[in-house]
């Protein structure tokens, strides 16, 4: 089999830097453009030099239209607002795209216009955009010709309540997410905000109300539930800690009336039987809790739960690596579904204990 | 005015060692006795080489009534169950005393009795002590024999839900507290899972159902709202963070029906008004959100609250320095109160940028 | 007594903030003016919220006559070359200055000039500076108009060679000084080779050749031993390494040849002579290391050495805050030496065993 | 080809576990048998969480005769002097054997016994056994039925040191290793002094004087410049700083007169052409320094130097990951070699920007 070309547009932050990374293991692509404004005619390793000798392909700056014809498949790594106007060149030119920004994630226009403060230059292709979990939407990625990767806290969020939402086991106006993220979260930038000093010894809720990525996990409950994107509303609050990579979302709901018998077992199982055919959800097992750090540097995401039957509250928990799962790695499960590969393809990180 | 002889049992954990900082610091207390089983005959500083040349005394393994006779006031750092059996044996002897343990924090015996599982050897106490949240039991402060220092977690989520409780704003019935605690709050031992290596780039749950503290806020939210200690069951998970100090909780509750036109502000002003002559408590301005790197090594509270309209969710947050007003330093606190010393002597601590 | 007026320009750096703190625990000082050309019109705890309650104070964008006029003393927290032209005008506006730069650090102008690559627009002030170093230069402090306050790495450096290069015990031509500095070593600034995510797990080497602090680290110690400021060249390398506070010296040397029966001991011993009188050297014991924990936050160095007979290699150690001995605690200690007050006045900070 | 059988004493360690990540990685490698004395009983995934569903070997424990007669290859991650005892079991039984203690590392029976405080119960093996760095034994790696692995703190120096000591460049009396290890180095284990809390923020040295690794670096020196084992005695001191993967080696020498026309330029260029043909020695270019995160979780090692014209030092630098070419990964390296296998076979590892 020939391989398959890819191109990334914006290489060079986090996620893009985590996209070469697996690519680079994947034995089906080869890596054709990566682009960047900020660092073009440099080398991928002037920029990171821990790919001396590994990936020393140039950083180029050039149009999206040039790209596209060069690649089978394009990532783009954009702002919101930047990816809506880019994304349709790719898609004209007869790219298929993997797209990282919010503009592309939802069905629902007004939702989007609202949460994210711009009108959208292509609202067409939002009914054509397949929303890039495939664990829920396997099917459609296989002809899909743009996929919107989701956000990193809906995919943490939306894992861990998917198999109670499709069931309608879960009472829909009583979620509540509380999640974590690590720094890389916030991207590659100089802003003192994220320097070394100021965010060791560092703990802090942010976005505490309207954070963008409430609404993309309310659609997506929505539909889990069989509505139609805009019956359910989620609390959810963000917390930066100081670690570099990782995600874990506790999220409290309460049973519905037809969950009957709850009980921490019964929660476990669940899980167990809902993703007991996928490779990459962890169900943990003996009332062990996911640890961000157990999922480090993969693709895998680890969820559990447990009832308290004191509150009647169902806590369930999910960690997944928010480059890993939770942006890059999750991008290249959706991709080997888009080309029709094992889901695991250069994914099967083995990842270490320390 | 003479100095008051203060002796600390169990001296050499992390609170213990933060008691003997504050009381250095304090210009009216000499430090008489330091008790440590496992360290005894060493000086504090062998254990702390920090200290040396600021605090030599030697470390102790008297009994509590030696302690007690030459002291006015004894702070115990047991655990629990050690604590229900020593204190009573200070208490006999003639002094004060302020226990970090959990055995003194209840008054509904049954709750604490289902909580640890223990039979309370002295329950007649559970009802003299007086549980050390300056902000709430002040005036009891001043003249009790015995104090039982809150629990961290539980002094977190109080300062933070007390103005609420107090004035009937929040249903009793959906308050879930999300918390969060650096690695100190562990202890100090020899126990690989607190390793450096276990624990750097590492976020986790436990303890997601029954943790202890769980019934020690219910049983203070039902004396705040004015109930037996009986009628409000909160939700709360805690988890662990890769930093040394520090505790931020993050409360989700409804308002109740009486709250009208509840808003951010709203909330912000009833913190303000509720906190405007406490000293330790501040409260934040312009919707910043508390950060337990502005609290570290201090006996401050932050706290802000949110109302987040679409879902009609009140978020309360607070962040404290679990050492600090989470044990050690408010244990001081409750000691200035206890002998009519103005509140903040020797905890004008002036805390650092970095 | 009077408090004694003092100012800071530029106080937001790390710098100028341990200086703030300081000054505040500070029981003979009223801080007046604190400068600021970028967050002029905030208040200081706009800029580290930490100080909230504490700090109120605003910061102002004022000339140098203006604070020299409402102050005793005055600190310059300024880059070099900026510090040369402003410390005259505040002196010959009445004030006494600790300066932070490089600036009037040396006695030698070409080693300055070559050193830091500028010409200095007034040289005859590196004759009436005085090097702020208390255990060296205590006597000429007492009457300094200006002092200089010594690099970090100077510092640390010098106070671990400074009995043995009195004494002629070591051979001049053999000193080779490899130091590691915490992150806060490179100040407050929005820089991406200090964000969190870069320095995290990082840890390396720079300025391997021709680092400014090498120069007056040289021309200090040839004084030590007697010298005219340029008979000794030291090797020096610095490190970055992923901790906030806290500077360590490794340094080797050879014995002199009138070092007879040299032994780790008899270092020991000489370190605990030299030092006897020093309240903020802590000369350890038992083959103890220094470790930059155990002053983390504090005036204090800790040193030690060891001689190794296998090679015939002397080993010297010393540890400090690079923020607090090694720059802004410092400053305070020759402050209260210029102004005749015991040297630990507001320096007795109680330091933390986690 | 049929999968070589590869088993692992003391698998649950550190480098034990990282060891079973790089087999597991190795497409020519069957894992036969992981033995653990404290864990047997539990699975490989019981110990390590993260590996759940990756590596669910049962830990065992059963005598090295069992182990060899099952497996081709088997690897001891042992203490020493117990290696010492059960290498040769192994060996009896047909394995071939590599051994990541210090008791075959040397030629030199005296300095073994004295720098390990044992005597050795097979010194004839000594002869035997290869000294596994692949870029200086590998011809002798072919046939050896045992490899010494290399100790992590010489790997480092080595690497460094080589070409100049080979090519007789610089004074054998003049070297001086200043090291620094992360905490990996220290072993998994339950101790105090490698808890979270008594790490973060610290950094300090250790084993100043008479550190084992000091006589393995000068034995393989002497033999690097053409000596007989004893005729080189270097100066070693190592360091524990705050990060868990990681060490650098900042190394001090002078020239030999017979190093014409020293520079850094000469330096960067001896390594270039020494280590022209390796994989995984990366000589840095344009006076770039190595950073011990570039080669996290890699077996790659960065070189560089540079000349101090002011001092004649010259100061050469390297940096690894200690649990990957300090420890495991180094072992698979001559893994291949010992089985006629492309050198970087399961090593391509791919190494992450962040």
């Amino acid at each position: 089999m020939d391989s398959i070309k890819v191109s990334i547009i914006g290489s060079t932050g986090y996620v893009g830097a985590e996209l070469v990374h697996g690519f680079l293991c994947h034995p089906n692509v080869k890596l054709v453009h990566l682009t960047s404004q900020s660092f073009a005619g440099q080398l991928f390793s002037d920029v990171y030099p821990v790919y001396r000798g590994i990936c020393d392909l140039p950083l180029e700056d050039i149009s999206p239209e040039e790209v596209a014809k060069d690649s089978d498949l394009v990532i783009t790594a954009l702002p919101h607002g930047v990816s809506s106007k880019t994304v349709p060149v790719l898609l004209e030119n007869g790219a298929r795209v993997i797209d990282h920004s919010g503009d592309f994630r939802y069905k629902i226009l007004a939702t989007y216009e609202k949460s994210y403060k711009l009108d959208h230059p292509h609202p067409e292709l939002l009914k054509e955009a397949v929303y890039g979990l495939p664990e829920i939407y396997r099917e459609q990625l296989k002809d899909a010709r743009l996929v919107a990767n989701p956000g990193c806290y809906p995919t943490c969020s939306l894992t861990a309540l998917a198999p109670f939402l499709k069931a309608g086991l879960i009472d829909k106006d009583s979620i509540i997410i509380d999640a974590v993220s690590g720094v890389t979260g916030a991207g590659r930038k100089s802003d003192l905000a994220y320097a070394y000093c100021e965010l060791d010894e560092a703990f802090k809720p942010y976005g505490a109300v309207g954070h963008r990525h409430t609404t993309e996990i309310s659609e997506q409950c929505s539909f889990l539930s069989g509505g139609d994107g805009t019956d359910i509303k989620v609390t959810f609050t963000p917390h930066l800690a100081p670690f570099r990579r990782g995600m874990l979302a506790t999220i409290y709901c309460r049973p519905a009336a037809s969950f009957a018998d709850v009980s921490s077992d019964k929660i476990n199982n669940i899980y167990s039987e809902y993703y007991k055919d996928e490779h990459f959800v962890r169900v943990l097992k003996n009332k062990e809790l996911p640890d961000v750090k157990a999922v480090n540097g993969s693709n895998y995401i680890d969820v559990n739960g447990v009832y308290d039957p004191e509150t009647g509250i169902i806590k369930l928990f999910s960690a997944q690596d928010n480059l890993g799962k939770g942006a890059a790695l999750q991008a290249i499960q959706a991709f080997n579904a888009m080309f029709s590969l094992p889901e695991d393809t250069g994914l099967n990180t083995i990842i270490r204990g320390v």
